[in-house]
Parts: structure tokens; C-alpha cells; sequence
């Protein structure tokens, strides 16, 4: 086990008496259980679903994530960084499948170092890591099949319907923390109070996975170093390897297009069309079309993120688009952010929340945009020559000024920077890019002048070159 | 009694055997079930608080309305224009309060017409009188203290708790209505389902209301032909008059000054320096202050307003501010829409209720965009020169084109032109105006330079006029 950066296992002794209630044990939950238990406090942790360690089907949301330096950063801060290193496929770039029935597969390297990678990784096996490693704190205990009724702010005491035994429990504790995900029973209690400011966008895009087996052999039926994309404009496939050597294929697309693909057929002709490269991988396509469910895109965002004693993270509080691969990742780093806070303020928690409701806000709603807009970005701008040409440039700016030109994408995905200061240095740089575009004419003008004044000879070679500026301008 | 114009009662037989739901008792659910009433359908009312015309204390809300043309529209098209017109005290303009101990009032005119009035109005009265209007149809049945708890839409049927008795009672219908306000319950249960776009937004500044009393001799202590404002900027002190020759004075301001004025003194003490003369006439504000709440201000907003048979209206699906005077005109005005998308669809549902979401999501919407910047318009510009020079222009241009330019003001408060319209049209005015303004002083040029050419006498004019111009600019 890696060993904990700021806290070590049960080592600070202030809070024993301080008990905890978590609620959802999913990805952030159980993360946080683990944080909580090293700080010393006594952690309940209810679930609404059975235990995923147990359960014959796990129920919805999608099957593979792309852990990346945030997420890496938390699990790391927690002694685990290992689980999201041995349970990953790594993935050093975008691979790009052109409209074609056998198409060149154009890779695009992720980092300004091609060793930076994203770690594609199962959700269901990371979470039910996460709740082991949680429970072997003797301080966690975990309460499956919990539904959440009531919180009651004034008494920091919650209500649970046990839904295997009927029975109705009363939970109270020094802090209630909601990790119940973006269709949150505490961000719904903290909906009916005064001043918290709410907002539930879904997009006019739906997405349904689909699976793409290994091949006979056993192997990989695709590269497995990228994230495969099929960018369409305004629709695309995505797909993300996992350990079993197959890969997870999404379709994102608008919701009208997936109600009007009504037969097998349809969906059978829409594929040879614009994917005729995958359908020849996953024949089977129009049954798996049926067969699995179309999920919605759902962006939240809210704010205060906590009231008295009572606060949500994860996606409770900020459900984003998953357009950026950072869901996962932003949860993880609410999670070492509160417990930065707790470390900075000696675990008072009435500094603590207003504390994180005021870095946590803008830094999720950053993450919230970015993700939006990179829809566009991957369904359709990954195949134009602009956004290519800007790639390079950025590569060339960051090799001249590794700290302060640090590409978008780089410093949303393998950085820690907080997500606001990410959105401003890129506008920063943007307005760089723009001037220099507007500036690079003028400069070329007059260098083509001097040019042709002191040398005489080069002046077919820059009248050409004035010919060809004019054509672009 | 007024005659309806497009329903009679009772005249539409064709739907004596659907049944309706209304939820909550208020403004829009009591008008809402006059107007279901005629066209024949059978109608249940439930609301959660008692019957206001026999409670001792009326819970909550502002005390009293400024009902306009929209509102007296949808009453009059009820064939109860008279309740409107007999129980409202008419308001020709505002009338501004500069920061003296006896400020000379300026009165500051509505409308184009001097005879455009608003009606300032008690919301309880109204409310009753609404309710024994509806109560007068056999097809209309109200049930009073009866909490809202379920909406089931595959059903449309809603449960509800009894609180008198203490039961739980299912209804069902062909349609259920929520008109059960800001923190509607019916909206709750709509959030829950997919693709339902929803946001509640809180200003930073809340309102109190304060009770400015008759004169000794019983007459009204201040003019009563108008709306008064005390503009300070960032905080604001409105009245209206009531019939019992009362005013009703509001306290809006950010929710950070409330909080600042601790005792008493604290409260005579601002008072006594920013509102005077209201001071002067009020001299138990100091007592009101802490007797009497502080209310917040939302902003809520959804798309659709309907799922399957249900359908939100009024406040439940727009809660606006209050600084356009148009919450109650804009919730009568959506029942007067749905009478007509019924007409329309020969009170076929299946097409009603997503035309009514259709028109309703972008008009709503547009107030209360409009009612947002309206804060910022009473607060501070009425008082500022370019306000006033702009409203005479505007006066001016609708003299001239009096079909084609209305003012801003006028369209939302004199007419009944769609409210996503009224935006577009008074966006292209203020085009109009910008371009106006920067051609003026090119034509001013112009004009002068002809002058000093053509007439030798009138140089030092010019030189005069081109000075003052080049200070200006």
C-alpha cells in the first residue's frame, strides 16, 4: 500500500468521538469513507443499493471511466494509488476513425509528453475496491439497501427506509455528508431551503452503450493505447478498452436521431453508413441496440454546497456532461479538497463547509462548462485541420514555456490546477492565439518587404508568397 | 357581471364528463377553475392551507398587486373585469422620492396616455373574491388543508394528505393542473422525471413589507394616484396605495444590509438618512422592522411545463421578482392561454398541453428576464438624466408611429403582445436609438459646416456649438 501523504491511519486522535454519516457508497462515498476513517471519525455509510460485492446485476450508469491526474491525486493522497494503476488499461491518445469502411486510424498523442495517459477502468471493480478498502477500517460501517427519506438540518439526523427489513431508522451525527449521485435525496432536502440556488439542464443528446467482444484469439480487436472516436459532427461513437480485452463503445447522439431508429434494420443501415468500420467489428450491433437502455445527459450545478452541518460532493452537487472524463475525477478531488480543509482548520467544520462551498462552487461549475463544450470538440473539431494546427502550436508554446503554456486539455486532465484557474489561463492564451493570428500578417508583410528591398533576387519568391497570403486573407 | 367573450358557462357540453384537478387555491388555480368551469369540465380544487375567507391570519405573500392589462385581460374574458376594476385603486405613474427631509415629489407618467393606469390591488381580496366566482359553478368543488404528496403520471392521479382528518386520499383525472405556487409540489414530482430543464435562482437582495397607516382625519397621508419609490441605488423603497387609504411600503435591498440593522436604532437610524420623509409619516418603522419578516426573492424557471396530463401554471412554473409588477398578470394570462389553445384544439389535451408548454416556456421565460433587469430600472435609473431623456424619446416616437414604437414599459404593462415579442421589439429599438446616437453627432457636423458655409454670421454659432460637442465626445 502507498502510503498516505497528510494522513496516516487513524493518527489523528481529536476526532474519535466524532461520528460521520455518508451517504451513497459509490465512487465518491467510499472514497471519502476511507479519507473520513483516516482523520479518525466514526463513519456510517448508507446505500440505497444492495452491495455491488454481492449483487447479480448492477444497475445503471456507464461501465468504463478514464481516470486521470486528479482522480490519481486522490486515490494516491489515500494510500491507493495502486488500485487506479493496476485496474486501468492505459490510454496515451485519441484515435480517430474516419467516415470509411476501412479507415487509417490517425492517433493523436493525449500530453505534450507522449507518457501522459489516461487509465480506462471499470467502475463496478474501482467501487467495490474503494468499499473494501473502506471497510477494513474498523471506524466504517456500511448500511446496504438504506433508501434516504428526510434530512433534518436543525438536528443533523437523517432518515432511512431499510428496505430489506420496512423498518424506518433515524441517523444522527456531527456531519452529514451526500455522495447519493446527481439525483440526489440530500441536494433534494437542501432544494426546499432558502438561498440555494439550483439548476438541472439535460442535453437534447442521449447516449447507450454497447460492447465490442475480444476477438477469437482473445485479443484486442482494436489498438488498445487510445480512445477510440468516430466523430460525426453533430453525433459520434467513442470507445474505451477494457482488461477482458474487449471495448466499451458509446454512441452519443441527439435524442430525436435514437427515436428514429425504430427496426433492427435501421439501426443496421445507420451504422453502415457512418460507422461501417465498427459495424464489421460488432455485427450484432441492432440487437445490443435494443437490448440496452438509452441514458440521458444531465448537467447540475447548485450552490451553497453545504447548509449547517449537512454537505454534498460528487455528483450531488455537480453532475456534469461526461464529454471531458472528468466526473470521476472532480468527485475524487472534492474529496481531497475537504480533507485539505479539514487539515488546514484543525477538522472544525463550521470553517470547514463554507469553506468548501466557496472553492468548490466555481471550480465544479468550471468543470461543468468545459465539459459541455467539449462536445463539440470531440464529435467534431478532432477531425479539423484548425484544431490540429492549434494542437501543434500549443506543443510548440509549452516545449518554449513548459509552466506558464500548458494546452487546455493537459491542464484539465494531467494537472491539479483548480479547474477556475484552468478556464482563465486558457482564455488567457486564447486572446494570445487571437492576436498573434491578427499580428502574423502584418509581421510577414513587412518582413516580405525588407526582404524584397535588400534582395533584389528573392523578390519572385516573396511576390509569390504575397500572392499566396492574399488567397488566404 | 361581465360577459365572457369566448365561453359561455357551461355552453362547452362536450366536456361534462372529464374531470380536473386543480392544485392550490391561490391567484391562478382559483381563475383557473372559472374558466375550466365554463367550458364544462368538472372541477377539484384542492389547497394546502385553509379557506382564506373564514382564516383568522392569511399566511405569507406580498399584500398587495399591481394588476395591469394582461391580468384584467384574463378576467375580463372571464366575465369578472369589475372585480378588477371596483376593488383596485388606480395608479397613473410613479412618483419618485429624492433623499430630503421633504423632497418635492416628481410624478413620472406610465403610459403614452395619461389615462394608462395600473390597479393597485390586495392579493387576499382578489384571492376571495376568485374563489366564491368559482365556487358559484356546481361543477367546481374546493378542498381546503389538503397537502399535496404524490403525482403519479402514468395514472394522473395525485395523493393527498387531509389534514384535518388526517387521511390520505388518491384523486384522479383526466388532467391534473399544479398552480400551487413557487415551491410548487407538482413541479417536485415533474423534476423527477427526465429531460425536465429547471432552475431556482435567489437574488442577494429579499424585501419586507411595512404597513404605512391613514392620517388621523382618515384620508391617505401621501398622493394616492401612483406607485412611490424611494430609488437609492442599490435599495429601494416602493408603495401602493390600499383602499383604506393605507400604503403598503416594500424595503427591498441585499440581504447583507438586512442582516446589518440589529436593533431598533439601527433601523431608525438608516431610515432617518436615506428615507426621511417615509420616516417622518412612519415614525414605528423601528417596530415594524422586527414584527414583520423578510421575504426572499426567486427566480424559478422549467421546460416543459407539462408531462403526459399534468401541466404546471403560474408561479409553480415561473416564479418571478416582483420589479415589473407582472407575477399575477403573467399567471392570469397563462389560463387565458390555455383557454384559447383549448378552443383551438377543440379541448383535445393531447395537443393543448405541449402547445402550452410550446408558447408559455419562451414567453415566461422572457419576463422574467424582464423582471430581473427591472430592479436595476427602479432602483436607479428613474432617477437618472439619460433615463428621463429616453423616456421623452420614446413618448415622441410613439406620437409618430404610434403602432410601431411602444415603449418597452408600455408593451410589457398596456398591451397583450407576447412577451418573448415585447423583448425583440424593444431590442431592435434600442438598436434604433444606438445607431441614432452615433449618427447625431456626424449629421450635427454636417449641418454645421453647411450653416458656417452658406451663412457667414452665423460662424461664431457654430464654433460655439462645435466646442460644446468636442467636450461631449
Amino acid at each position: 500500500m502507498d502510503s498516505g501523504t497528510s494522513t496516516g491511519a487513524g493518527e489523528n486522535s481529536g476526532n474519535e468521538n466524532k461520528s460521520i454519516i455518508v451517504v451513497g457508497a459509490g465512487l465518491a462515498g467510499s472514497l471519502l469513507a476511507v479519507y473520513l476513517a483516516k482523520r479518525g471519525y466514526k463513519v456510517d455509510v448508507y446505500e440505497r443499493r444492495e452491495d455491488i460485492r454481492t449483487a447479480e446485476i448492477v444497475e445503471g450508469r456507464s461501465i468504463n471511466l478514464a481516470l486521470s491526474t486528479r482522480g490519481l491525486t486522490a486515490l494516491e493522497k489515500a494510500g491507493m494509488g495502486h488500485i487506479g494503476r493496476q485496474l486501468g488499461t492505459p490510454m496515451y491518445g485519441r484515435i480517430i476513425h474516419a467516415q470509411e469502411e476501412d479507415p487509417k486510424l490517425q492517433f493523436q498523442q493525449y500530453g505534450v509528453d507522449p507518457k501522459q495517459h489516461l487509465m480506462s477502468i471499470s467502475r463496478t471493480v474501482l467501487n467495490e475496491r474503494l468499499i473494501t478498502a473502506a471497510e477494513e477500517y474498523p471506524l466504517v460501517k456500511f448500511h446496504f439497501k438504506h433508501r434516504c427519506l428526510k434530512t433534518d438540518f436543525a438536528k443533523t439526523s437523517i432518515q432511512f427506509l431499510n428496505e430489506e427489513t420496512g423498518e424506518t431508522v433515524t441517523a444522527t451525527a456531527d456531519v452529514i455528508l451526500g455522495s447519493d449521485g446527481a439525483y440526489s435525496s440530500v441536494r433534494a432536502a437542501l432544494q426546499k431551503t432558502q438561498y440555494f440556488n439550483f439548476s438541472q439542464y439535460f442535453l437534447d443528446h442521449a447516449y447507450k452503450e454497447l460492447t465490442l467482444s475480444p476477438a477469437a484469439d482473445g485479443s484486442y480487436q482494436l489498438p488498445s493505447n487510445g480512445l477510440h472516436i468516430w466523430p460525426r459532427e453533430n453525433f459520434m461513437l467513442i470507445g474505451l478498452p477494457n482488461l477482458d480485452k474487449s471495448f466499451t463503445i458509446t454512441l452519443f447522439m441527439p435524442v430525436k436521431m435514437f427515436e428514429s431508429l425504430q427496426t433492427k434494420e435501421d439501426v443496421r443501415r445507420f451504422f453502415s453508413i457512418y460507422f461501417p468500420d465498427a459495424l464489421r467489428l460488432m455485427p450484432n450491433v441492432p440487437d445490443q441496440y435494443f437490448a440496452n437502455p438509452t441514458g440521458s445527459l444531465v448537467w447540475i450545478k447548485c450552490d451553497p454546497h453545504h447548509k449547517d452541518h449537512v454537505a454534498i460532493l460528487g455528483d450531488a452537487a455537480h453532475a456534469m456532461v461526461p464529454f471531458y472524463g472528468q466526473g470521476m475525477n472532480c468527485c475524487f478531488e472534492d474529496v481531497r479538497v475537504l480533507d485539505e480543509l479539514l487539515e488546514k482548520y484543525n477538522d472544525d467544520w463550521d470553517q470547514v463547509l463554507p469553506a468548501l462551498t466557496a472553492t468548490r462552487t466555481k471550480n465544479t461549475d468550471a468543470i461543468c462548462q468545459l465539459s459541455y463544450r467539449n462536445y463539440k470538440e470531440m464529435s467534431s473539431h478532432v477531425s479539423h485541420a484548425d484544431y490540429l494546427l492549434r494542437k501543434k502550436f500549443d506543443t510548440m508554446m509549452n516545449y518554449f514555456f513548459p509552466a506558464s503554456w500548458i494546452p487546455l486539455y493537459s491542464m484539465v486532465t494531467f494537472s491539479n490546477i483548480p479547474y477556475s484557474e484552468v478556464i482563465e489561463r486558457s482564455e488567457w492564451q486564447d486572446r494570445v492565439v487571437g492576436k498573434i493570428k491578427t499580428a502574423a500578417p502584418v509581421v510577414a508583410l513587412g518582413a516580405a518587404s525588407l526582404l524584397a528591398l535588400y534582395f533584389p533576387r528573392s523578390r519572385a519568391f516573396v511576390r509569390q508568397a504575397l500572392t499566396n497570403l492574399a488567397d488566404r486573407l
